[in-house]
């Protein structure tokens, strides 16, 4: 299959007579897709049952006949005032018990039953419209369901259909309160109808009152996507698709892709380095231009899970963007080695956002591949480069990697309710995993903790709080390496302590006797050299100390080919752990320059420099913010 | 004209048989004024129409009598307890939704139509009986407007005075949506009534939305103050004042002086330096007993533009204050230095606040002339001094600058609204710029953007992201030099992005093709030594280029006498442009000692000294704290 | 009297058939008591009048059986849900106006009569039916008041009660409104109904009305804790205590503990560390698995107070606990320390919390003498060596102290509601002369202002901010050396500024001219070195001048023995003022190694030894960790 490039567009923000023109550019940059209309709720139903889809008819047929493909984007995250009229109660509440006015976006609660149905019935208007259409060959549900923390609310509807929820998953308020552990405090209850959510609470609720709000929550986003899903497929054959957030962990994102045909994300490098990447100052500097090394790789490869192997990038950041505490430009060459690490990763198509900068509203200060004036910005040559690159270069594929991380939404939920330290998460700890797997120029798959692991030589499961069943007997079968923990198979599926205590893993003779959170300063030192930070545990039993920490208590054990880390390695650290496991079962590893990635396709191997000088590597030199690619011997 | 001293006073904080003594000592210290009656209501109608004026009559006659000059001010800063009973919703409602409780001071809600028929009131009352009473020789209206964050309120009243205020500003809805580009995010109104204050949503509500709450609510204050100008104005001849405060920038302070006689603000140099004011902690604990050098001569000198000419300080720190996070004594001095600063920067006339510490409710540990006890405290002395010293010298006047600064409340709040970077603030930059003015030993008038400029030689107009059409025309016909920039002339009146995209600002032909905003430890070398801060503009275009970026950018471009800088130069940096400027239109500049600044009049040179030790400068010893003038040759 | 040892159990959280074996295991680690019951509620009335006392009898039985002496808890700390329904309006209400909803602990406001009646109700009922039971060897009332921030509560409930207090307190709202000085903005009140709590206010409310709101919030627990009390009274003849925590300085511990006979404290010294203690990285990292050095003790003097001679460690911390930002294991040795340190301190009796982990709900990562899965954890076996140390040494006593410390809730409250400084509170520092005096090697004794100090030959009062009656006489016949200030004897009992101003203490002729707050960089430099930090006042007087700052400004007066101290001294400082003072009197100090820590007992000398590396002093060697006792000569 061949790599594609496309475009968000917004007709409905620009003069009709435009509208040609602006197709004509989008082809002529080379760019196959276009996405349209999830905003356009007011414009394409003004007030209620007022229909307006003559200009997006006109708008598909000006673009469609031009020779794009359309992606049509259901409105439903930005509903128009009216349906806030007839539905005041739709808002989402915050934690602290306000509403979340009209006045930006995503202005709905998941759980209300009047929304879904507006939900529903404007998706299925769409979706009968425009489902033959034969422009019109994707779809995408929604816009960036938990961006701005939107997956929990904490309304009346909310709280009601938790209830409805508890009820179904446990049956008998007594299992409930069992379960949960209620009697601790006196919290049990006498019917499901007395359980509230868990805010405002004097100190901190109940840990599985907490994890099961978060997969009440996880829950009502599937249900709302999987409306929108069911009405689309009734009229249309093309493939559905929505685009997820970097870092958004609030719903889990494999149970929304299973009902999906293609994962997507909105990849902001420069923007997820400002906002939302633990780094020092250094780092940050170093890499203001480009983002993180590893950020957007982590991403790819769990889309790509979450897709089931199909992924796109919905929107791809070109420029400075305007939501970021600080928001400088790309480097010259970043909108281009961006777009070709997807393609590296697997990604099927790449769509920049947007095609021109809009003058006005909340995002005007976000660049686009033109500028408000219709004057190129800097990214549109990239973007024909990569354009005319992909037509040169034969379907890069997808490898069959070697190295496995095993990322899991209801652990990050655990973590949450139950952190146990301050600095402390279970994103940082996946990411400063794939850091270590990446910097031995490794190639990796993201899987679900439900996903066969079989065929794999190493696989990684850190801080899977709980290990089910099925990845218990799985990692029985196993006859590759495993390095699970720190903090895997801690728990049971509610949170609670298993007995016999964990490590809850086959073979391993092994217990946490105990656990310590430590402050940075306070770093448990390795024997031979390295470190554990943030967390340790202290590990008892009859199991191969593989490791040691300096005054001798084991850092890592092992039975087989499992191994358990007691800690929290530091990236060196980390690094130099799994290059030793590497060697064990004979995956190559590399030693890359500081800011270069490889990724390899069965034809090639990408050479990917997010350093802001040039570096040589296996007598390749690439520049800075350069991509390079060679074929594999 | 003389300038003169004054001071505050609270004749109901103490026993009536003190205040003839008081008066003496008042006129015996050199004091010509005393200021009265602004939280007074309580006392003079405890309850509804219950008026008890006894004690103010003879609080006016004692004082006056005495020889001093009263100002009295209004006393709706404090409405007592039963105003709020007979208005439950006249309070002020916070961000979070909160009211603002009584038990302090500024209470209320400025678009409460209760409060204001009970400030008009109150206030004709009050003009009525003493409008022509021979001591009152001028009003204040109300106390320090904006003071503790109470301009903006998200009251029901507020709420619908804002949609009436929308109304008549777009007078259609659909002006209204297209000005603010509502359709954005179907973001669309189909009447004035549904627009809601822009808070608690979800992420960032629309910008010109924020903007427009700024203007409405800065229009409300002045509202406010004119009807109790009018009132006033009835009944007296006397001046009319009222008493801003340090880095409030909530209102229009412009707009308000205009319907008053005189400006006049409240100068709390240490306070203001630990509690308000952006510096390394060197800096702060170098002027910790002093204030920042140019903090109080911005104020002035932005004041003196407010009033029109005629200022006052009305209150003057004499000693610690309560308020601060840290509250230290002044060093020996500064309360002679602060007076002799504003007195050149023609001030008419300088109060300290206040006459005697009070040992009771929230201000107790605020310092006065004399101490709770009534001995004096270490401000008296000074204050005597000043007396004395203006008794010897003849009126100190008012330079003409010729260096004018524009400073624009519109651009505060479009910065508000559109920050688009962390630590980030029109104000800094206004005050960076005049540091780097006062550090060239200029001296300086801010003015408003609808000032005239023609006089001065150079004009400096940073951050003024919209231009009007009277400044355009005025720099395109100025025949001095302009510094603009940066985000100067880039947004429309609306907060959006003009086509042809700006600076909009005259001959220059430039473009501002990308900008952005950068973290501290990032910022950009420019040629030849210095950097850039915070932000950065890539301008294109056929402008000459007369200072560039290390790396080759376009850092100050020209056109005639017209220069655009692209970023927000260090200190340093800044005084180095600036003195460049200045000896192209031979402007003499100075080398001033660190700490010491300099402030001429027709007829002095005045020189400052802020350092915590003595320097020389022109063969002139100044010590610690101290001030000299020397005449002019 | 012999010290012994305990530990708090949950049968509730066990199965029956376990009950006995932990008995006969509690008998054999040593342990002579069991605290039981106090969140036990909802399996004692799980609905209103449903009595389930059949479980409690039986755990009572089996444990007193065994030969354990029983603590039973009130459960009133965990109100189960349908006491909520009940009394839905029971719940405290935040500071900013939300109520602090079911789903924790605590969640009542004090001040709700209805739940004050079943507080009673279920009391009685219990003291009824156990009063006689001769297991039942002391009484719980509640749990740790005031833990989550839970005293002050902002409800209608509390309000009400407000106003009633007031009008009891002032009798006149007159006299009210001169006492605080409502006059000042205009504040006055004409009736006590008006009243409202001083949260939410437009700036900070009057500092009188704080004061008395955190007067009359500590009354609230006054008198819902004699309620109590006095229902136990009237069933039981065994000692009533209540468990307090650590660093909770919200109500008068002093009045709560006069209705009781014996005081307690739950003794977290890692997580206080982490979690309530100002103090350096480095500080923090040397004590991080031993706790602050000072701050068990200064508790242990402090409830020592409380409980009129007589007090316990309810709950020791045996390994990491779950709450603080970081929780790392204690070092080896420290459960046996902490325990001795307290027994040296005078505590009769040290629980241990708790038996076994629970492996469920919000404290499961609270560790326990035993795991979850019922091995020993790591304290067992401490627990075990001190239960056998007590049996071998004679009672330890309590011994006379030379030294004493007067500690004042009213001006923590004080200080609270008139700051007049960042980073300042009265308990820092209290705790910052105590640890001068723990460093200098004495045994101290921590009083209430209104304790007799006769027979002490020094006495410290810093930041008493007003000196009631009682102690000012008891100054002035005092023949020791007193240190008192800074900010002592500033302020009337209303918390306003006395006339003549003071320091207000006997026969010293000084008074506090000026005072200032002042930034960590800009410290006070003393003649002959040290410096004061935070704070410094000016004194004025004939005093006579015994330690100077550098500029020759006093920095301790005196008159005879009574010595007034201007400012707060670093710890190296405060340390030589008080060994000077010592000296003085001819009490000995010692220089003792860094982290050890030495209490004497009238046959004892205990060695305390906190740092991480073993010491020598005196002769005797002391292990990291550990403690030494020698028999005095």
């Amino acid at each position: 299959m061949k790599r594609t490039l496309g475009v968000c567009y917004y007709p409905e923000h620009w003069p009709m007579d435009q509208w040609a023109q602006d197709a004509r550019d989008m082809v002529a940059a080379g760019l196959s897709w276009v996405r349209i209309g999830e905003f356009a709720w007011s414009r394409l139903e003004p007030s209620e049952g007022d229909f307006q889809f003559e200009w997006l008819d006109q708008a598909i047929e000006t673009l469609g006949g031009a020779g794009l493909k359309i992606i049509l984007g259901t409105p439903t995250a930005t509903p128009p005032k009216w349906v806030l009229e007839k539905h005041p109660d739709m808002l989402a509440v915050d934690e602290q018990g306000q509403p979340r006015k009209f006045g930006s976006r995503r202005h709905y609660c998941f759980s209300h039953e009047g929304y879904k149905s507006e939900s529903r019935r404007i998706t299925r208007i769409l979706a009968k419209r425009y489902g033959k259409n034969p422009h019109i060959a994707a779809w995408q549900t929604d816009n960036e369901y938990g961006c701005h923390d939107t997956t929990r609310s904490y309304s009346n509807a909310a709280r009601v259909a938790f209830q409805d929820w508890l009820a179904q998953r446990y049956q008998s308020i007594d299992a409930m309160n069992r379960a949960w552990g209620n009697v601790f405090w006196s919290m049990e209850y006498d019917t499901f109808d007395q359980v509230d959510l868990p805010n405002l609470t004097v100190t901190e609720p109940n840990h599985p009152h907490m994890l099961a709000f978060r997969r009440f929550s996880s829950d009502q986003v599937v249900v709302f996507n999987r409306i929108q899903v069911d009405e689309i497929r009734a009229h249309s054959d093309a493939p559905i698709i929505h685009n997820y957030m970097g870092r958004v962990t609030d719903f889990d994102h494999y149970a929304v892709g299973a009902d999906l045909d293609i994962a997507s994300w909105d990849s902001y490098p420069i923007g997820f380095l400002s906002d939302r990447l633990e780094a020092s100052d250094e780092h940050k500097a170093r890499y203001l231009r480009q983002g993180d090394p590893d950020m957007q790789a982590f991403h790819h490869d769990l889309y790509r899970a979450v897709g089931k192997g199909r992924w796109w990038i919905m929107e791809q950041q070109p420029g400075p963007v305007n939501w970021a505490p600080y928001n400088p430009a790309p480097l010259n060459g970043m909108a281009r080695l961006w777009a070709w690490e997807a393609f590296a990763h697997g990604a099927e198509t790449v769509c920049y956002f947007r095609w021109r900068q809009a003058p006005f509203a909340q995002e005007q200060m976000h660049a686009g591949l033109k500028r408000p004036d219709g004057v190129d910005a800097p990214a549109m040559a990239e973007c024909k480069q990569v354009a005319d690159e992909i037509a040169q270069l034969s379907d890069v594929g997808t490898v069959s990697a070697d190295v496995a991380l095993i990322f899991d939404y209801h652990s990050c939920w655990a973590w949450e309710s139950q952190p146990q330290g301050a600095d402390f998460d279970m994103f940082r700890l996946a990411l400063a995993s794939y850091r270590a797997l990446r910097r031995a120029g490794l190639s990796v798959d993201i899987i679900s903790p439900n996903h066969a692991i079989d065929g794999y030589k190493l696989v990684l499961a850190p801080g899977l709080m709980h290990i089910n069943d099925n990845l218990h007997q799985r990692l029985a079968e196993f006859d590759g390496l495993a390095l699970l923990g720190p903090r895997t198979g801690l728990k049971t599926d509610e949170l609670s302590i298993p007995i016999p205590m964990g490590p809850n893993v086959p073979m391993l003779d092994a217990t946490v006797s105990l656990l310590e959170s430590i402050p940075p300063n306070s770093a448990i030192a390795l024997d031979g050299g390295g470190q554990f930070l943030h967390w340790f545990e202290h590990l008892e039993g009859q199991g191969e100390v593989v490791r040691k920490t300096r005054d001798g208590k084991p850092a890592i054990m092992r039975a087989g080919g499992l191994h358990y880390m007691a800690g929290w390695p530091d990236d060196d650290t980390y690094l130099d752990i799994v290059k030793t496991l590497c060697s064990a079962v004979e995956i190559e590893t590399l030693n890359l320059p500081d800011g270069l990635r490889v990724r390899d396709t069965p034809s090639h191997r990408f050479y990917i420099n997010y350093a802001p000088e040039p570096c040589e590597f296996d007598g390749v030199r690439i520049n800075a913010a350069d991509v390079v690619w060679v074929e594999r011997v």
